[in-house]
């Protein structure tokens, strides 16, 4: 899949909730990879939650009195804020003020801004626009529709061995915004696909293309029947700029999902760093590990530590997030280590001997005479008591999960080994 | 309550485990409280022990040969050693020597010892007044009367939603002892005072003033059905002098009780100290945490540390423990921690979410704008499991305790959490 | 029993798996021990394992193409590599090499080299003796018979008070070795005669005196239904030497079994030293702390720390484990270490009060009035749930686990005290 010339597709589109463009995202992406696509009317009540209206933009502009246009949604969508209600009407300078946002730190930057909840209205424009606004009235208009609609979902399912379920999700919502989260939409694609090569895949494996947070309500309030099936997850976001990788753990922290996530990104990237759930970014992995259903869903992200100015990354929820800040290679590391995240865990089971005592190496000829080897074959051999997981006896000597994984594959080959998936 | 006059009120009373002075100092608190005043006769078995007879002192002096009295027990009793045998005889100063008692660091304190179930006889004096005594015979005389009496508690009961116990207790023996233990008589029924006026109480709270230890295995010997309804108490003792609050934990040291105990007492004095159990002080707390009961009791208390030469306190058993050494100010302090703990363990249950995901705050209107309460919310948010108690909460995230419980007072006005209570 | 003597009398014979002086010995062993022999066939399937055929050695020598004898069997038995097969040919310098082996490190001495399972032929010398051997051709004659034989163990039976077995054991093969592993056997000897001598023994103790490896795997799969009986045991080798003693962990590292096995070694010898399961040396507690049988073994060992150079000790595998390198007060030394953790591990158990509250000491003349026996008294006292053993009563507090049994057979004593076997 080419990633990047599929970002730069979808970029210019006005991917809100519920929207036209959401849904031409969504449809173009359909018709590269098998998606079934799932809708939730305006008005559902999810949970908690209730499924927005279809939201149009049909114009959007502040003029001075004398008709001069000096920002305008047509030059670029994120001028009005989303979900802004209709408004025409002359407004002094301070009442615009009260409506008119501009970002915190970048004055060339036009913020990205949502009140999906509000009813009201707002423009955004970079400081400096701002800076010259110096009549004392302006004229405002915004036209926008508010109307029944269809939120919708991209749903790719890859049946396994068993119908519990390993989730990965991104969000295909936020008008012109590329590496947030179309990056995470292209990667997810990319894994599924690399996934389905593999045969003899334990888990089902689903990939949910969803709007920020409702769509993921949407999803599991209406498959709860499925909650308890589904063993893991990752969220996936931001994963095409050139931010060091991030993992925040789940919930729990301690899960063999984080385990296996801690494992590859360690061993895959130096730079990478770990954190605890909640303390980097927060997306849909919110829901999924909230109290009611606790699936351990890891989140992983290109992110400047949270610590830094610059988190999550400069350019973020800016019309400066373009497909400019991403690159085809940083896609492909992102999507190669959650692939072997998404494999490990795939493959991660409590394997039990079938032998007592030691295993009487000559009459197999299995005996590991390099030294190497031979400590990692007598350590996995003492941990077969189908408590440990691979990727515990792996953590627990300090090997790495292939190579335990390849001692028990040998030992199953001559079927001394059983399998307890826990 | 005026808690120092009723100190200076009782503190002359010769307040022996079973005794006149004892019925009468309980008989003038129970004008001031409605205690329940519960009789064990003497003789009476008590799991191990054995209700003591009740002892009465005529009068008790050391004499020289020719007549001239130096020591007296009606000049202080702490004289005659507490339950001491009568005698009339001449004895030689060596015989006297092994029957007079000096404080062993203070020349100029009369310690108080007691002999409970020994048989003995002695008296006790200043190390000053010792060294005077330079004949080679005196004439020693104590007259005391063993009768069998009735060991004497007093319960104030504050029945709550549920027949499940929280009990406080102080022990109200040792003649002319103020601080050790009149200051946790005091502070017991100011606490009581204050949970009176508090609706909605969770347990039912129960004051007990005893005699020390066997008043303790008198009452739970009495009560075994009760016992597995305890589910924890407070020892209150030496509360009204200047020492540092000190914390002596529970047996378990780490069950909620002790959560409580701990995040109070370092809240509201910053030079308060903390210890295991066994470690500052011993008293009644002992027999609810012993292995037969297990009822976790910390024992709040105004203690030097135990490595500290002054330990408990200067006065500690000597005739200086008076009055003066204790303040209202430190007194209120004290109660005032107390019923904090008191209150904080009664509101403490496990939070569970009645929602699944998280909650559409839009819809309830209860998202915090302010950065600080959106951390204790989201946090909050997080651990409605039933799993994690309020004060679990506020542990594990460095919040107050009170400013969790306010965000679950909220959401339960939104019919969002259940109780649960383990 | 006089085990230096011992160790004499057998280090001569060629003790191979299954051969005439392995038997000779264990018949010899017989005559000073009420040991019960079980016997195996070659060709037995024991779990995984395949008991070896007997093996004899006739002669083994290399010859000059001109009939001198440069390595002769008949010297010294380490010369012919263990169950080597029949050879009787000319072979090149280069070929000769192959099958000559020689000890890593010390040029003078002749290793101890086994091919139990392969069906090889070769020879042993010292560096020095390989270095001189510059013809190009040399004549190598083996005569060695493999023919069905018979496994044999030695069994010493101790009945306790319950069929619960400590298994003690250590091998009794390995041709010309004294220390690897005489030491071993002859100090599990002297621990039965003084555990014989113990009145009251609660488990039922069985030394187990095998071939390694082969015998441990051979009677355990004959003795399937006593697995679960099997509380513990202690594997035993090089315990006569001047090396430091040494506790390899079984498997879980924190059974009672092991904190005896810590406590008493630490308590006895200041310069023992403590690993982990696996590594210090391995041997047949390997097959007890398997996966499928988890009986906790640690193992008991003179040896150098495992990062020396000298490890386990210089002379380990070579014809200079002589007796010469082992003294008695050593071996007295280990057997006693050894009988002291039996034991104690013998009378551990969870001592549960009969009494609620603290006892009522003045009853029962028990006030301990020394400092120390005050603490070891009333803390061992709040431990007496039937939760806690006396040994971890001992470790918790710091004290000695006599210390504590010492307080708990007088509570006992007392009828106050009752016993938890777990």
């Amino acid at each position: 899949m080419d990633m990047m010339n599929l970002i730069k597709k979808l970029w210019p589109l006005k991917r809100s909730l519920v929207s036209d463009d959401y849904d031409k995202a969504l449809y173009c992406l359909a018709e590269r990879a098998p998606l079934k696509i799932s809708e939730y009317p305006s008005g559902t009540e999810c949970w908690t939650w209730i499924i927005p209206e279809q939201w149009t933009c049909h114009e959007a502009y502040l003029e001075t009195l004398d008709g001069k246009r000096l920002i305008n949604y047509h030059d670029n969508p994120l001028h009005c804020v989303e979900y802004s209600k209709s408004i025409d009407n002359i407004v002094t300078r301070d009442e615009l003020f009260k409506h008119l946002h501009v970002h915190p730190i970048n004055p060339k930057a036009i913020p990205y801004v949502f009140k999906f909840y509000e009813r009201d209205w707002g423009f955004c424009c970079s400081q400096e626009q701002k800076n010259i606004l110096n009549d004392t009235k302006y004229r405002v208009v915004i036209k926008t529709d508010f109307e029944p609609g269809m939120l919708k979902i991209g749903e790719w399912w890859l049946p396994g061995q068993t119908d519990q379920l390993f989730i990965l999700t991104a969000h295909l919502c936020h008008p012109f915004q590329a590496n947030d989260d179309l990056s995470g939409v292209v990667a997810g694609l990319e894994v599924m696909e690399q996934l389905a090569k593999v045969t003899n895949r334990y888990y089902t494996h689903l990939l949910l293309l969803v709007p920020e947070t409702i769509g993921s309500i949407a999803w599991l309030s209406h498959h709860e029947e499925l909650i308890p099936k589904i063993k893991g997850g990752l969220f996936l976001e931001m994963l095409g700029n050139d931010s060091p990788l991030a993992l925040q753990l789940s919930y729990f922290g301690d899960t063999q999902l984080d385990f296996c996530c801690k494992h590859i990104i360690t061993e895959i990237d130096k730079n990478s760093y770990i954190r605890d759930f909640w303390t980097i970014i927060r997306n849909d992995e919110l829901e999924y590990n909230s109290p009611g259903l606790r699936i351990p869903m890891p989140s992983i992200s290109r992110c400047q530590k949270p610590e830094s100015e610059f988190w999550p990354y400069p350019e973020y929820h800016t019309h400066f997030d373009t497909p400019d800040i991403i690159s085809e290679e940083r896609l492909t590391q992102s999507a190669n280590t959650i692939f072997k995240i998404v494999k490990a865990f795939d493959q991660n089971f409590n394997p039990k001997a079938k032998f007592k005592g030691q295993i009487f190496c000559s009459r197999y000829n299995i005996f590991p005479r390099d030294p190497e080897k031979y400590e990692i074959f007598f350590h996995t051999l003492f941990e077969l008591d189908g408590e440990h997981s691979i990727m515990d006896i792996a953590l627990k000597h300090g090997f790495s999960f292939n190579s335990v994984l390849k001692v028990i594959n040998s030992l199953i080959s001559h079927n001394l080994v059983s399998i307890v998936r826990k």
